[in-house]
């Protein structure tokens, strides 16, 4: 396997590089750039010093046509434009930024206010959600990977929604995030001071993963109700804790719940359902491709508490891209993703 | 003012050492400990180097009802034994534990897990919600100061309960929380490698200060409703977000949501309401005894986002104890709490 | 007193304002800027809501003239142009930048890589070591407030270097660091993904401080020997530890450097000598304007530890320079100072 | 290869795990306890779940001489007891405690305050210091690893030292660390709330640490003078910096320093020498087995400062343990370790 990454210099690329360095089926990673052609990428990136002493290449379709996939982890309203002209190459795209998420045009319009991309690349395109769309991944030319946030609501509340054991009516979902989902341009909003002893709510009703999600509700579960859905940013790097409230259908049960996702999951090897807990946190799926889902009812209210932790650079990103790769060209699901922990 | 502590080398404690050391009115600190008599206090603390240079004294009922006011910042279980048997003395209590909140002894002993106060000395207290009790304040014997939770949702919630804005019925809230509410008693809970880099849920459904909150908005805004409250902590110190989600009720708009909230607080010192913010969190509140509060509509599902941010040591504790202090001994409510928050 | 503060959206400016604002002697605090004139300052600053809900006012000589004295808080460069013209009128100045600092303007030219200040200009400040130049700064018309670093770093050697009780020859120190020291600007070097979680050195044998330190020593201690001096980035917003390793000269003991450092700061509120610690850390002097100093001598190597701690927002920067406002205009050096710190 | 892990609870035996995980020699590795006998391990660390629900099993010493190699990663004073008495045995060792590591028994006893191991098991330990002593290691039935502080420290002053390019005398070494080398018992030192924003040194010239310096100093430098050594924690998990101030010989020059670490270190995979850099920091090894060094000199006092960084789980314990197990069973000596440092 030839690899590209166009977007190196992000936190997406970056991590992309860290999994793909121990992948069996990877030979060869070429680094593309736009801007910095011919520098030595460990001189940008010490830590990669030994690993990558290679230069940063020009983006050109024939270098590109040459390999067998190609990630694109730039900011919004980068790949809409860049793909849509390779794709008549034999080469396939996963691309990891929202630009061909959203069928609907307006919809990406209106949450990223940018142009979307031309309507037949993102009708062509593959909804990445690993474990909800295998078969249509399998064939993908291009591949949209999920967002970050998207990836752990919609593992936890697919297999919930789907068995109508809640309601999706008066969904609540309440998500909070490391800082490194903000990516790697210094602002005010990640600068440290800023930042550190400080948990802080942005964009509220306003996040362009609104509709990302609702979209793949609809489409994996025919659930079709506007969700409630904020974001607050805690002081840590990495992780994605999404607590998702709903109203239990009559007569559901915890243990019900509980065994729908088992159930959902069970030849899933990076999805964990976790039956009793004292505390559930982000740090165990630290570094890992893992999605773990811990459930509750109140019976007081009749209410179900459903919470996934994920990593959000690996499986809310570059993991699950790597995962997807796996699947579109045929090789275990799990070749090169099964990083312990890092739980401390 | 002679003002006493009891449970002074908690974080509690100290917190009201920090605050109480620069009150006009508070003429001499007493330090109690039921096991450390006679050490420096200065010498288990050195932040307190040349301010607390004192021993710790005796815990003796001839020497509290010397005092004018005593505070006890004790682990849940303690000032229910101690404070009872001291109520006939002209000292005034402020009790910062949760031993003499909720009216309902079985609520204490189901929630707490523990033997609750006598009924009578339950009875005479009063629930030190500063902005909303002010009456019963003055006049109280003992007070029952209000959790750092509570304190967070009431605050940004009960106006708007009142006034039938929002309903109760479906009422979600989602607190996160700093890492110092946990207390100083070392624990894996606490131990700094398993809490750095990790955001954790925890005690779900089960925290004791449902109940309370529950009475409060019963006793204030009349409404009788089990709520859905989780507890997610932070990897930082000091600091609760409290975000609460609501329907609201026809025909109302976020002005009227942000208008109640305004009229409500126009005269407390310590409430702040925020119309516009790109970022909303703890840091504007560190380390003094502001509470802000922000609301949002999402006109697509017809529920209210509402968020409120304190400190957890000092409105959410030792502030707010003190607050209720000026009001019971008849002194401007800001006195000594006028701190400018750390932003940074 | 009537005070100005120019760079008031600087962490300096904004640390003057926290603790500007209960000085019993400042009766008017006005806030100046270059570039966003009319400005509500509160709107900038959300936790300043209810506390500086005033205009931002333009730079004006007249303006400034009115005022009893007046705080630069501005990046290098900036008061060197700024102050010259307006040193005749009777305001006076305290400037918190490092452009008045160094008496020697090629070091300036050498170590800041900018144009210095005028030579008269510099000729004419004092610099603002409270503890060491009283008597030069009661008179002082311009006022150069020293820098974080060499704060900490000369209140804990000038008394053993004075004394003759340790070595200038050889002498290493290293110093640890919060990030806010580099400002609020954003940068790759403060964007917390790439500082969280990471210590890192930076500026190795380059800091413009080291000049600072050393013409300081030979002012003070009469001690003419280049240092070896090193800064090293820690993930915490406040606090500096500078530890100084030096060879004690014959027949020195510990007890002697202690009893130096005692006797010297015996009648300074701000200078706390530690005797027995088992941990000396940051937090001791949180928020506060204390520096605490703590000395061991290795009987194996013949050399003495000294480490020092200060808040380097407070006496590392705004607190410091109240104090030697306090100091100018007669009133007692603890006025608005005497904050508790927040150890945790 | 079957290995075993006693002590699999603390960080270095978790940390074990983590990267025996994806060893290709390991076929089995067996988890054992003094006190947990039969419990699942993935229940206690929930980040395992999947990767390890097998039980904990007995130490027994029949179960462990089956074993190709056991590792014990256990406080100081239990391995001295436990491995003596299995070292007939044809299973192979390596212990992460300290309780091996100091030729000189009387200096165990001194700085470790506890009762050494007996003689002869410290007579046949090999020093595991993998890129100074593979030979020995190579034949080793027991291996003393290396402490984190050492690992660093030596790394990058032994080349220099050997090659007679900085003195020996007058050597100042300070040490920086994550909390995460404190262990996992909870304690006031790693209580969350007293160690973040907090940097504290500790342990001042009483380090254990400071005797197993010297020891390899002597016997791979033939360096036979006491250090000045001290640690300094600061707020993040994992990491060392270690920067070391040594006097240059005469003539001595920053290059030739720095192609002195590149001879030693050109067939070393793990150790890389940094040129230049404007920030070099503990995350460019975060996770990883490598150890990177820089070197500066100041011409202004003809001293040079040296730093060295490691992740101390990984090469500072757990990482350069397997190492030596590699080197031990003449396996590529990268094997299982080359993972990418995760710098964000």
């Amino acid at each position: 396997m030839k690899v590209g990454i166009i977007g190196a210099t992000g936190y997406g690329g970056l991590e992309l590089i860290r999994l793909l360095h121990n992948h069996n089926e990877v030979e060869k990673i070429k680094l593309f750039t736009s801007s910095d052609e011919g520098a030595i990428f460990s001189q940008k990136f010490g830590h990669l010093k030994k690993l990558y002493d290679q230069p940063l290449e020009k983006i050109d379709a024939d270098t590109l046509a040459e390999l067998d996939v190609v990630f694109t982890s730039t900011p919004s309203g980068v790949s809409s434009k860049l793909l849509p002209p390779l794709l008549n190459s034999s080469t396939k795209f996963i691309d990891l930024s929202g630009d061909f998420r959203l069928k609907n045009l307006e919809d990406y319009e209106k949450w990223y206010k940018k142009e979307s991309a031309p309507s037949d690349a993102v009708e062509q395109s593959v909804y990445g959600l690993s474990e909800w769309n295998k078969e249509a991944i399998q064939d993908a030319k291009l591949i949209a990977n999920p967002g970050c946030y998207p990836t752990a609501v919609l593992l936890s509340l697919l297999p919930l929604l789907k068995e109508d054991l809640i309601y999706a009516n008066g969904l609540v979902i309440d998500a909070k995030s490391g800082i490194s989902g903000a990516g790697n341009k210094p602002s005010m909003m990640t600068h440290f001071s800023e930042t550190n002893e400080n948990t802080a709510i942005y964009k509220i009703h306003e996040h362009q993963h609104i509709p990302e999600i609702e979209q793949a509700m609809k489409m994996f579960a025919n659930s079709d109700t506007p969700i409630t859905f904020t974001t607050t940013l805690v002081p840590m790097t990495r992780g994605i804790l999404a607590t998702s409230y709903a109203q239990i259908t009559p007569c559901t049960t915890e243990e019900q719940l509980y065994y729908c996702l088992v159930k959902q999951y069970q030849s899933n090897p990076f999805v964990r359902i976790i039956k009793e807990t004292a505390k559930f946190g982000t740090n165990q799926v630290y570094g890992s491709n893992f999605c773990d889902i811990h459930v509750k009812v109140d019976s007081r209210t009749g209410r179900a508490t459903i919470i996934a932790v994920i990593d959000n650079l690996v499986k809310g990103a570059a993991g699950q891209a790597i995962q997807n790769m796996n699947i579109q060209f045929g090789f275990d699901e799990t070749t090169g993703l099964m990083q312990v922990p890092l739980y401390i």
